[in-house]
């Protein structure tokens, strides 16, 4: 239900609880209407959200999305006859599809400022969500796919100034159209393999450190072992947002695959008992250790 | 949990269902911060939600707010040490007390221009929320409060400019600090007493046209029965919007008590059977009848 009432309902199954998660995306801020295509900002909208349910190890069950636009941007433009808005919902529920995730309500009002905030509703086994608290001394630490991607795309993208190129792929792609790691995080939780997760939207050295703060640790990270993309440097690997990627521990004793549904697993480093002086996060290099500040996304406030 | 984790995890009772609704509030549209006191900002983007929520009849759960702001509505003012953004809180969470709603999650932006978007999640017995589309004809028409009394408050706003008086009392009050009829909702749900309900957001004209269209049947109002604010016009009362009262229809056999939980229930009128050329909604005066258009807030798109 929803469409046409006021709430929609949604029904959980036994011993299930339900994971929400609430994610703004502000133009100038998150999206430039000048050069995103309203395809990608659809679907970038979207993915942060399910990345959240994906850190987590919970199955998408439903979004809702309010829609704060500019009026022009829900007409049709002078030269095109698919509004922004048709395009950016082309782009969302192209994504949603795949997940077979309903849009299951939401709201839109007219605004000078384009923004969108996606709510999305997962389920997860009682008790069995993947947490940031649950690493521990020991644990090694592991990331999903490559590295840096995200941060040379935007670069990329700022060159380009909106003219982008038929053929989008590489580091461009993966920062227009992220692919949130849902399958892996599931796969993780199902098998009870993970101590700790969180997806990788600020960044690797910023959201490592809040796994460390939520679980009362610390971590070290071995530069050389980092999955870096091919198009990406050390620094985009280690402070660039927006990857997607999955962050999380396991027990030394575990076998963890080369691979999840497809997507290559790396261990990167390990979890180090808290003491007084250690950084948070240390990082290995050929030069020895030092410590690595979180230098990705902050939010103000 | 929520509070540094990705989601927020909610668990339903067995035989729950869970109502969700998200509305956005926007600066210039919405709210002015010129006019507006943070905290009526505040308690007005809660209330609107938990309103959705006293429509379905559910019981709040809890809540999600996304929020916009520029930066300086985060910081002290020159002349005074509180934020803007602290006494928006203030507002919404004096307002979630009351419910004993705790504030799960939600995101935090900095932006140009200040939105918010509130996330209700509400309980609501499997297959027991009330709907806009269980209106039948014979059914009778009724309204809790008195109406128009958030209208007439905007225009009392408008007059003062931001300049408030010290004590706010009457229509001024209805706009600022409307009162969502969520014991209301509740105690009609469980007695199974309404057949439709909605909730006035938009004004009365246009969410009496969302209950006849959801039911596939038309209205009859008489304007001498209702139950006009003293403050507020017989137009202020037909289509000012957020007054945040509830409309709901119930079989003629129904004794409905004159109050539900100290708030006055009022019988404004009928449901009949739609017939070709029979207008939507129907009001009957000293003159005759008319029909009478759907003049409330209307979403753009």
């Amino acid at each position: 239900m929803g469409i046409g009432d006021d709430c929609a309902v949604l029904r959980s199954r036994p011993g299930e609880e339900l994971a929400v998660t609430t994610d703004l995306s502000i133009a100038g801020r998150h999206f430039r209407l000048e050069w995103h295509p309203p395809e990608a900002i659809g679907h970038r909208t979207l993915a942060r959200g399910l990345s959240d349910l994906a850190a987590m190890g919970a199955r998408p069950l439903t979004a809702f999305l309010s829609l704060a636009l500019p009026r022009r941007l829900t007409q049709p433009e002078r030269d095109r006859s698919t509004p922004w808005m048709s395009r950016f919902f082309d782009g969302l529920l192209g994504l949603a599809e795949g997940y077979r995730l309903p849009l299951a309500g939401g709201d839109l009002a007219e605004s000078p400022l384009a923004i969108a905030d996606i709510v999305l509703v997962g389920a997860v086994p009682r008790g069995r969500a993947l947490l940031r608290s649950g690493a521990r001394p020991g644990d090694v630490l592991y990331v999903t796919g490559a590295l840096g991607a995200a941060a040379a795309g935007v670069e990329r993208l700022a060159r380009f100034k909106g003219n982008l190129p038929k053929k989008i792929h590489g580091a461009l792609k993966a920062h227009l159209f992220p692919q949130p790691r849902v399958a892996q995080g599931v796969w993780l939780r199902r098998r009870r393999l993970a101590t700790a997760a969180i997806d990788l939207s600020d960044g690797l050295s910023t959201d490592l450190a809040h796994i460390c703060e939520e679980s009362g640790v610390v971590a070290e990270v071995d530069a050389a072992a980092l999955p870096i993309d091919r198009e990406a440097t050390l620094v985009q690997a280690l402070h660039g947002g927006e990857d997607y990627e999955l962050l999380f521990t396991a027990r030394p004793s575990v076998r963890m695959p080369r691979a999840i549904a497809g997507v290559s697993v790396t261990c990167i480093g390990r979890i180090i008992r808290a003491r007084a002086g250690r950084p948070l996060v240390t990082l290995l290099t050929e030069l020895g250790p030092r410590p690595l500040a979180a230098r990705g996304w902050e939010h103000f406030g």
